[in-house]
Protein backbone atom coordinates (compact mmCIF):
# COMPACT_ATOMS: atom_id res chain seq x y z
CA UNK A 1 0.00 0.00 0.00
CA UNK A 2 1.35 3.43 -1.13
CA UNK A 3 2.28 5.36 2.68
CA UNK A 4 3.03 9.06 2.89
CA UNK A 5 6.73 9.37 4.83
CA UNK A 6 6.11 9.36 8.50
CA UNK A 7 8.57 11.42 10.52
CA UNK A 8 9.11 12.80 13.92
CA UNK A 9 8.24 15.96 15.61
CA UNK A 10 9.95 18.53 14.25
CA UNK A 11 12.87 20.24 14.06
CA UNK A 12 14.60 17.15 12.12
CA UNK A 13 15.44 17.71 8.07
CA UNK A 14 14.71 17.50 4.59
CA UNK A 15 16.39 17.30 1.80
CA UNK A 16 14.49 18.13 -1.53
CA UNK A 17 15.60 17.29 -4.69
CA UNK A 18 13.91 17.66 -7.73
CA UNK A 19 15.46 16.65 -11.22
CA UNK A 20 14.48 16.26 -14.89
CA UNK A 21 15.78 13.38 -16.89
CA UNK A 22 17.70 12.34 -19.19
CA UNK A 23 16.18 9.80 -22.49
CA UNK A 24 18.96 7.50 -21.18
CA UNK A 25 17.92 4.50 -18.79
CA UNK A 26 20.98 2.52 -18.53
CA UNK A 27 19.94 1.11 -14.78
CA UNK A 28 18.42 3.80 -13.53
CA UNK A 29 15.65 2.21 -11.71
CA UNK A 30 17.60 -0.14 -10.30
CA UNK A 31 20.23 1.86 -9.29
CA UNK A 32 17.07 4.33 -7.94
CA UNK A 33 15.75 1.32 -5.60
CA UNK A 34 19.29 0.44 -4.47
CA UNK A 35 19.88 4.10 -3.34
CA UNK A 36 16.79 3.81 -1.80
CA UNK A 37 16.88 0.82 0.02
CA UNK A 38 20.69 1.47 1.32
CA UNK A 39 19.93 5.13 2.27
CA UNK A 40 16.96 3.91 4.41
CA UNK A 41 19.66 1.82 6.34
CA UNK A 42 22.02 4.74 7.57
CA UNK A 43 21.73 6.18 10.71
CA UNK A 44 19.94 9.51 10.78
CA UNK A 45 17.42 8.17 8.46
CA UNK A 46 13.59 9.26 8.85
CA UNK A 47 11.79 8.50 5.44
CA UNK A 48 11.60 9.27 2.19
CA UNK A 49 8.28 10.71 -0.39
CA UNK A 50 8.97 10.43 -4.30
CA UNK A 51 6.80 11.14 -7.29
CA UNK A 52 8.07 12.13 -11.17
CA UNK A 53 6.12 13.12 -13.91
CA UNK A 54 7.93 15.62 -16.03
CA UNK A 55 9.67 16.89 -13.46
CA UNK A 56 10.58 14.50 -10.80
CA UNK A 57 10.52 15.27 -6.43
CA UNK A 58 12.27 12.99 -4.42
CA UNK A 59 12.30 14.07 -0.47
CA UNK A 60 14.07 12.62 2.15
CA UNK A 61 13.83 13.54 5.86
CA UNK A 62 16.85 13.02 8.24
CA UNK A 63 17.51 13.45 11.86
CA UNK A 64 20.45 16.09 11.14
CA UNK A 65 22.93 17.58 8.89
CA UNK A 66 25.39 14.94 10.35
CA UNK A 67 24.11 11.96 8.85
CA UNK A 68 22.70 13.95 5.41
CA UNK A 69 26.85 14.68 5.17
CA UNK A 70 27.70 11.02 5.91
CA UNK A 71 25.07 9.41 3.52
CA UNK A 72 26.86 11.97 1.23
CA UNK A 73 29.93 10.00 1.65
CA UNK A 74 28.75 7.10 1.35
CA UNK A 75 31.09 5.18 -1.29
CA UNK A 76 27.71 3.31 -3.10
CA UNK A 77 26.12 6.63 -3.49
CA UNK A 78 28.74 8.80 -4.75
CA UNK A 79 29.08 6.18 -7.56
CA UNK A 80 25.27 6.67 -7.99
CA UNK A 81 25.58 10.71 -7.80
CA UNK A 82 28.12 10.41 -10.79
CA UNK A 83 26.13 8.23 -13.25
CA UNK A 84 23.22 10.40 -12.26
CA UNK A 85 25.08 14.23 -13.60
CA UNK A 86 26.87 11.81 -16.25
CA UNK A 87 23.98 9.93 -17.78
CA UNK A 88 20.57 10.13 -16.05
CA UNK A 89 19.81 14.13 -15.14
CA UNK A 90 19.60 16.15 -17.55
CA UNK A 91 18.91 19.31 -14.48
CA UNK A 92 18.89 19.37 -10.75
CA UNK A 93 18.07 21.15 -7.74
CA UNK A 94 19.38 19.62 -4.09
CA UNK A 95 17.57 21.98 -1.06
CA UNK A 96 19.19 21.48 2.00
CA UNK A 97 16.13 22.69 4.42
CA UNK A 98 15.57 22.49 8.03
CA UNK A 99 11.79 21.31 9.10
CA UNK A 100 10.66 23.76 11.63
CA UNK A 101 6.84 22.67 11.64
CA UNK A 102 4.96 19.90 10.11
CA UNK A 103 0.75 19.02 10.65
CA UNK A 104 -1.23 16.21 9.24
CA UNK A 105 -4.37 15.33 8.03
CA UNK A 106 -6.08 11.70 7.74
CA UNK A 107 -9.35 10.55 6.93
CA UNK B 1 8.97 23.22 -21.37
CA UNK B 2 8.96 21.79 -18.62
CA UNK B 3 11.43 23.77 -15.95
CA UNK B 4 12.63 23.08 -12.69
CA UNK B 5 12.00 26.15 -9.80
CA UNK B 6 14.61 28.81 -9.85
CA UNK B 7 14.98 30.31 -6.61
CA UNK B 8 17.08 33.12 -4.96
CA UNK B 9 19.98 32.26 -2.47
CA UNK B 10 19.13 31.05 0.31
CA UNK B 11 17.71 31.34 3.50
CA UNK B 12 14.36 31.16 1.69
CA UNK B 13 11.38 28.62 2.68
CA UNK B 14 10.05 25.46 1.56
CA UNK B 15 6.33 24.45 2.33
CA UNK B 16 6.77 20.81 1.16
CA UNK B 17 3.27 19.16 0.76
CA UNK B 18 2.18 15.39 0.57
CA UNK B 19 -0.72 13.40 -0.27
CA UNK B 20 -2.99 11.16 -1.10
CA UNK B 21 -5.93 11.21 -3.12
CA UNK B 22 -9.51 10.28 -2.85
CA UNK B 23 -11.31 9.12 -6.24
CA UNK B 24 -13.20 12.02 -6.01
CA UNK B 25 -12.71 14.58 -8.41
CA UNK B 26 -15.24 17.19 -8.49
CA UNK B 27 -13.20 20.23 -9.92
CA UNK B 28 -9.96 19.37 -8.86
CA UNK B 29 -7.55 19.70 -11.35
CA UNK B 30 -9.26 23.18 -12.12
CA UNK B 31 -8.98 24.26 -8.44
CA UNK B 32 -5.37 22.98 -8.60
CA UNK B 33 -4.15 25.48 -11.34
CA UNK B 34 -6.37 28.49 -9.91
CA UNK B 35 -4.50 27.64 -6.60
CA UNK B 36 -1.19 27.86 -8.17
CA UNK B 37 -1.87 30.91 -10.22
CA UNK B 38 -3.32 32.46 -7.30
CA UNK B 39 -0.16 31.69 -5.02
CA UNK B 40 2.16 33.02 -8.20
CA UNK B 41 0.43 36.07 -8.16
CA UNK B 42 1.16 36.17 -4.07
CA UNK B 43 3.90 38.42 -1.93
CA UNK B 44 7.13 36.33 -1.60
CA UNK B 45 6.10 33.91 -3.72
CA UNK B 46 9.32 32.24 -5.52
CA UNK B 47 8.48 29.19 -7.28
CA UNK B 48 7.05 25.74 -6.95
CA UNK B 49 7.46 22.14 -8.83
CA UNK B 50 4.85 19.33 -8.75
CA UNK B 51 4.52 15.61 -9.35
CA UNK B 52 2.32 13.07 -8.46
CA UNK B 53 2.59 9.37 -9.07
CA UNK B 54 0.17 7.53 -6.32
CA UNK B 55 1.93 10.18 -3.82
CA UNK B 56 1.40 13.81 -4.75
CA UNK B 57 4.24 16.43 -3.64
CA UNK B 58 3.94 19.80 -3.98
CA UNK B 59 7.11 22.20 -3.10
CA UNK B 60 6.51 25.67 -2.78
CA UNK B 61 9.40 28.36 -2.24
CA UNK B 62 8.88 31.35 -0.16
CA UNK B 63 10.66 33.94 1.14
CA UNK B 64 9.88 34.05 4.89
CA UNK B 65 6.97 32.41 6.91
CA UNK B 66 4.92 35.91 6.54
CA UNK B 67 4.45 35.42 3.29
CA UNK B 68 3.77 31.70 4.09
CA UNK B 69 0.97 32.89 6.86
CA UNK B 70 -0.37 35.80 4.40
CA UNK B 71 -0.85 33.09 1.62
CA UNK B 72 -2.83 30.28 3.88
CA UNK B 73 -5.57 33.24 5.14
CA UNK B 74 -6.22 34.05 1.68
CA UNK B 75 -10.07 33.57 1.42
CA UNK B 76 -9.95 31.43 -1.83
CA UNK B 77 -7.17 29.47 -0.46
CA UNK B 78 -8.80 28.24 2.35
CA UNK B 79 -12.17 27.55 0.51
CA UNK B 80 -9.36 25.26 -1.61
CA UNK B 81 -8.20 23.35 1.87
CA UNK B 82 -11.54 23.12 3.16
CA UNK B 83 -12.72 21.36 -0.32
CA UNK B 84 -9.18 19.06 -0.21
CA UNK B 85 -10.09 17.97 3.60
CA UNK B 86 -13.60 16.94 2.57
CA UNK B 87 -13.57 16.02 -0.85
CA UNK B 88 -9.85 15.23 -2.98
CA UNK B 89 -7.40 14.32 0.12
CA UNK B 90 -7.37 10.99 2.02
CA UNK B 91 -4.10 12.06 3.67
CA UNK B 92 -1.58 14.66 3.93
CA UNK B 93 1.18 16.43 5.24
CA UNK B 94 2.35 20.00 5.62
CA UNK B 95 6.12 20.68 6.67
CA UNK B 96 7.22 24.12 6.81
CA UNK B 97 11.13 24.30 6.08
CA UNK B 98 13.86 26.96 5.87
CA UNK B 99 16.72 26.34 3.05
CA UNK B 100 20.04 26.18 4.45
CA UNK B 101 21.97 25.65 1.23
CA UNK B 102 21.31 24.35 -2.28
CA UNK B 103 22.92 23.47 -5.37
CA UNK B 104 22.26 22.70 -8.74
CA UNK B 105 23.08 20.67 -11.94
CA UNK B 106 22.68 22.25 -15.22
CA UNK B 107 23.85 19.67 -18.48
Amino acid sequence: MTKLAETPQPPYYAVIFTSLRTHADNGYNEMSEIMLDLASKQDGFLGVDSARNKVGITVSYWKDTESIKNWKLNSMHTIAREKGRSEWYSQFRVRIAMVERDYKFEK
